[in-house]
C-alpha cells in the first residue's frame, strides 16, 4: 500500500504516519517526490482495511492499494488453468466448452423430463433447473422445493446428465447436495458470506456467479472464501452486471473473460440468458462467449418459453437450443475447444 | 400490463396474444393506433413474470408494466407514513428525526462503552455496532460474534440507548434478537430471502438498507417479504449506490428519500458513512438527508477512527459526531423535525 | 403513449387529461381497469417530450412511452440491413467483416507508413488514426492537426488504405472531409448536434460511436440527426460504456450487436480498444464481436505501443496485430464472414 | 506514478523500466518489498498517458496514477473559495446561496416575461432560458434560437435579472455572449474541448454542467480547459449522473458538492431539476443542497408546465417556487448562508 502525503504536509505528521505504520506491523519506505513525500507500506497486505484508515491522519493525502487479497483464487501460486471434474461426462476448464441448459425452474414432471432429453440429444454436459427460486417479489413463484429436487434425480437417472442447481441457504444445504452434482451460488448471494463458508465442506463443486454489482476483485474474494474453506472447486460465472442500459436485462460482461483469465487460475462459465435478458441475444452473445475464452455457458432452455413461470422471455425452445449446439461448433473448432458432452478431458477423465 | 403488437402483425398473431392473455386470468383490451395495435392486460399484475413472457409470441414487440407488486409496503393501502417505536426514547417516523450512531464493528468493551457514552450524550437515539460483520474478504476481521452481542447489552444496560446490529445469518436469529432492539439486514442482504422471511416473524423492527445495485421498486419488493412474512415494523434505510464514480465509495442517493416517500408509508433512514466512504462528507450529507425529507440517520463513530478494524476511513471522531448533531439543531428547527434522543414522538411513548 | 390513472383518480381529473390529450392533438382512448382507469394516447409520438408533461396533471400516476422515434435509422421503413461502401477495398455491412486498425494519434510520418503498411499487409480495410485528438487534460498531447492530415494522405497514396480520422469540430469539417474517407465522431461528440447536423451534408460515410453512457436508443436517435440531415451513409460503433467495473477502461457492451441489429439496418462495428483499455483483452474482444454478429472492428495498433503519445496501453503492436487476423480467419469463416480487405461486397463493388 | 512489478521479474526487467521511466523526464526510486519491486516515478505528472504505457513493459503488474492534473482548478495554488460576481445583484460564491430559475427552453414573450416577473419577485438572481437547445431527438423543439436570445434580453430590461443561457456551439458564440451574463455549457458539451477553449476568451463567466457519466475528476479537467485558456470565472454545476436507478431521471449526485469542495475553489451550484426529472421531488433535493455546502440552485420554473414544450414533467409553478424560497429561507438561516437576491456578497459588491 501507498500512502501519499499532501504537500505541504510537516515533518511531524511524516513522523507520525511512519509511526502508525509501523506499529500496524509494515516497514515505510520514504521517497521524495518533486512536491510531496509518498510512503510505502512493505509486508502483507490482507489486513489492508486497517491501513486504509491512515486516510484520517494529519497530512494524509489519500491511500492507495496494491494487491488484492485473494491468494489461493489468484494465478501466482497456480498458474496452469484449473480443470473442475464433474462427472465422466463432464468437465469444466481446460479443452473442454462446456455446456449447461435447462429450464429456469423445475416445474413438472413432463417439462424437465422433455428438456432433459433434448439437452443431452443436442450435446449438453449437464442439466440446470432451479428447485428453490429466489424471487425479487415474495408473490412470485419460488419453486417446487423438494419436489423439484427428486424431479431432478428423476431427470439424472434417465439421461446420465449431471445437474446444476442453486443453494439460497445452508438449512436445506445437505439435501441440495444429495441431489446436485454441480451447487449454484445466485447472483444474490455472491457475498452471503456464511453459505460460501458453508459450501467450503460441502464436497461437490461450487458455480459461483458474479454479483449484479460485483466487481470482479470481488467476485475472486467470493470465491477465496470457498476455497480458503477447504473447496478446491470452484466455477466462475459472468451473468450480466446492472448498469443503466435497459435495452436488455442486465449488460454481459464477456470482457470479465479475458479480466479473469489474467488473474485466476478458476475456470470460467458465461450466463447469456440472465445476461441479456432476451431470447433472441442468447445465441450470439453465446458465440461470443466461445470465442473469446470462456470454459462454457450456462443457459435457459424450456419447452413452451411462453408458458414459463419464470425467466420466460429468455428461454430458449428446444429447438432453438440445439440449433445454438449445431451453430457453436464449427466456431469451437475455430478456437480450438470441443464442445458440449463429448469432449476431451471428459473421455481422458 | 400492456401489450404492444409490432406494425406488420396479422390479425391471427393478435387472436392468439389475446388467447394467451386470457387464458393467464387477465381480461384483454385492444386499442387500435395509427401504426400498430396496443394490447391493456387487466387484472392483478402480482403473477406479472408469466406475462412477460408473452413477448416470445409472434406479433408481439415488447411488454410493458404498469403497477408495482409491493401492496403492504404502498401508499394506497396505507396512505399515512408509518411510525416504529423502539423504545421511550427511539420512535422512527412521524415528526422524530432519529440518530443512531456507532463503531462498524464491535472491537472491546472500552471502545464500545466510550462510543456510547459519548453518543448518548451528544443525543442519539440508539447505539450501532456490529457483533457479526459481512466483509468483502475472508481475512479481513468478522466482527467478535456472541462476544460482541455481550459487549452491545452491557452499553445498553449503562446508557439506556436501544441497540441496531446486523443479523447475517438465519442460524443465529436468536441470540441476536435476544440483543437488539433493530435488526439491521445489510445491503448484502436485501435479496437474502429466507432471511427476509425469517425476519418476518422475529418480533423486533426489521433496518432493511438498500442493496448497493438495488432499484426502489426492488427495496419496497424486499421490504414486501418481511410485512407479507407478519413483521409490520420496516425501516427503510438508503446507503449508497454503486456507480462509476470513485472520489466516494459509493454515490449517497438522497433522490431515493423523495422517490421512496412518494411510494411507501415505511420510514426512511439514511447511512452517510457507507454512502460515501470518507468522513469529511458525512456531515454534509447527514444535514442534506435531514432537509430533504429523511426521517433519521444512521452514522459510525469511533473513539480512534484510525484505529478502528473495520471502515475507520468514514468514521466520526466523538467530538465531530457531537459537533455534528449542534448542526443538525438548527436545520431540523427550519424543516420542522425534532432531533434526537428527546423527539416530540416519544415522549408521547 | 399510455396514460396510467392514480387508483382514486376522479372522473373530472380523467376528463381533464383527455381533453388535454387531445388538445396536442392525439386521441384518447381510455380502459377501465380493476382498481385504475389508463389511457392510450393514439397518434405519432414524435413530439413526446410534451405528452410526458402530462404526468403534471392531477390524477395521473405517470405516463408510458411506447415507441421510439428514430424512422430512417429503424427497421420498419428498411428491413434489410445497409452496406456502406467507401471505396473498391473497403465495405462495411453485409457479408464483409471490415478491420479498420492503426494509431489512436498520428504522431509522425514514420510511425504513421509504418502502420500503415503493416495492417495493410496484414489484410486491413482501412487505416484509422487521429489528427485532432480530444483529450480529457488540456496539458495532454492534442494530435498533429492539419499536418497529421497530410500524413494520413500520404499513407492513403502509398497503402491504398481508405482513411478514417476524427471529426471534433465543424471548423475543420472541410479539411477533414478532404483528407478523410469516413469521418468519425467520438464517443464525447455523439450528442454534439450541430455536428451531427453537418454532417447531413458531408458527403462522406460517418462512423458514429456510441457515448460512454449513451443508451442504444441515444445512438439511434443520434444517428437519426445525421440521416434526416441527408447523410444515409451511417456506420454505428460500440466502444465500451462507463459502469462501476475498474478492471477494464469501459466495458464493451457486445450485447448492443444483436440489440441494434434487432433495431436498425445500419451497419455496427466493435471497437476492443477503447471498449477494455488493456491490450491483451482486444484479441479475445475482437473474436466474439465477430462471433455475435458485429459488421466489423476499429483497433488500435502503433509499432511501439510503450511510446505512445496516447492510448499506449490498449494498442496492439504490429506482430500482434497479423496474429489477430489470423486467428480470426477460422472463427469467420466458422459464421460465414468475409475478413478484411478482400471480401465479397468489395469484390462486387 | 507508481510502476508495481510483478512478483517474477527480473532484474534485467526492472532495469529496462527505470531506463525507460528516465527516458521520459522522471527519477526513478525503487523500493524493494517482500513479494516485489515498486518504483516511483518522481516529477510533474501532466505528461501522464505516456507513463500509463509503461504497463505494457515486460515485468510490469500495473501503474498506479498519484495525482491529478488539474492545477487552475485545484485547491492547492488557490486554497480560498472563489466568488464570482456576475452583477450587482448576482454573486457565486462565499457566504450567498444562488437561485437560478426559469423555463428550460425559451417558448414565447408572454412565456418568459411572466417567468421572469415572477422569480424576481420571489427573490431569485438569474433567469435561465434555453434559446438554443441540445434535444437528444432531431424531430423535438430545438429553441426559438436568435428570437429566444431577443426574448431573454427583454426579460432582463424589465426585471434587471442576470440572463444564464446555454451555448451549444462556437458558430452562435458571439451572439449568446452579447445575450447572456451567464454561459451555460450543458452535460453534454462537458468534453466539448473546441467549445471549452473558445470560452477561455469569452470574458463572461461560464457555468459548466458535470457530464451524465463525468467523474469529479473530469469535470474539473474540463473546467481546466477554461481556466487555462483565460477564463477565470468558472462556476460547476452537479446534475445528475447517469445510473441504473429509473425511478428517477438521473441520480443528483449530491456527494458531489463536499468532494468538489475538497478539490477545488470554483463556486459549485446544483440543478434539481435534471437531477431528479420529478418537479415534486425539486424542492427536498434543492434544500439538500442548500444543508450540505453547494454555493445555489439552478432549477426550471414555467408557469404551466404541463404546456412546456420540453421538461414540463420536472418543472415548478410558478408558486411552487415561491413556496420552495420561503422553505429555503430558515434552512439558509440554519447554515450561515445569504439566500437568493439580496445576498451579503451582492450588497457589498
Amino acid at each position: 500500500m501507498i500512502v501519499v502525503m499532501r504537500a505541504g504536509a510537516s515533518d511531524q505528521d511524516l513522523a507520525h504516519v511512519i509511526e502508525k505504520i509501523e506499529a500496524l506491523g509494515y516497514r515505510a519506505h520514504v521517497m521524495y517526490g518533486v512536491e510531496r513525500k509518498v510512503i510505502g507500506c512493505l509486508g502483507d497486505e490482507r489486513g489492508k482495511a486497517q491501513l486504509q484508515s491512515l486516510e484520517l491522519l494529519r497530512g494524509v493525502e489519500n491511500v492507495v492499494p496494491i494487491l488484492s487479497p485473494y491468494k489461493l483464487a489468484g494465478c501466482q501460486l497456480k498458474p496452469e488453468p484449473s480443470i473442475v471434474t464433474v462427472s465422466s461426462e463432464c468437465a469444466i476448464g481446460g479443452r473442454s466448452f462446456a455446456v449447461i441448459a435447462g429450464p429456469c425452474a423445475v416445474e413438472s414432471e413432463e417439462q424437465i423430463l422433455q428438456t432433459a432429453r433434448a439437452v443431452a440429444a443436442a450435446g449438453a454436459n449437464a442439466l440446470r433447473g432451479g428447485a428453490f427460486k429466489p424471487r425479487s417479489s415474495t408473490y412470485s413463484f419460488q419453486g417446487l422445493g423438494e419436489e423439484g429436487l427428486r424431479l431432478l434425480r428423476l431427470a439424472k437417472e434417465e439421461t446420465g446428465l449431471a445437474i446444476v442447481t442453486e443453494i439460497m441457504d445452508r438449512y436445506v444445504l445437505d439435501q441440495v447436495i444429495e441431489s446436485a452434482d454441480i451447487l449454484q451460488v445466485g447472483a444474490r448471494n455472491m457475498q452471503n458470506f456464511p453459505l460460501l463458508n458453508a459450501l467450503g465442506s460441502a464436497g461437490k463443486p461450487v458455480l459461483l456467479k458474479r454479483g449484479m454489482s460485483a466487481t470482479i476483485e470481488e467476485l475472486l474474494l467470493s470465491a477465496e472464501y470457498i476455497l480458503a474453506a477447504g473447496n478446491p472447486d470452484v466455477i466462475l460465472c459472468e451473468r450480466g452486471i446492472r448498469t443503466f442500459e435497459t435495452a436488455t436485462r442486465n449488460t454481459l460482461d464477456l470482457n470479465a473473460i479475458p479480466a479473469l483469465k489474467a488473474r485466476t487460475h478458476l475456470p470460467v462459465l458465461v450466463d447469456p440468458s440472465h445476461g441479456t435478458g432476451v431470447w433472441s441475444y442468447v445465441a450470439p452473445m453465446a458465440k461470443a462467449a466461445l470465442a473469446c475464452g470462456a470454459d462454457g455457458i450456462i443457459v435457459e432452455v424450456h419447452p413452451r418459453p411462453e408458458e414459463a413461470l419464470s425467466d420466460g422471455a429468455q428461454s430458449l425452445k428446444l429447438d432453438k437450443f440445439a440449433a445454438l449446439m449445431n451453430e457453436m461448433k464449427p466456431i469451437a473448432e475455430a478456437v480450438g475447444r470441443n464442445l458440449g458432452r463429448r469432449n476431451a478431458e471428459c473421455v481422458r477423465a
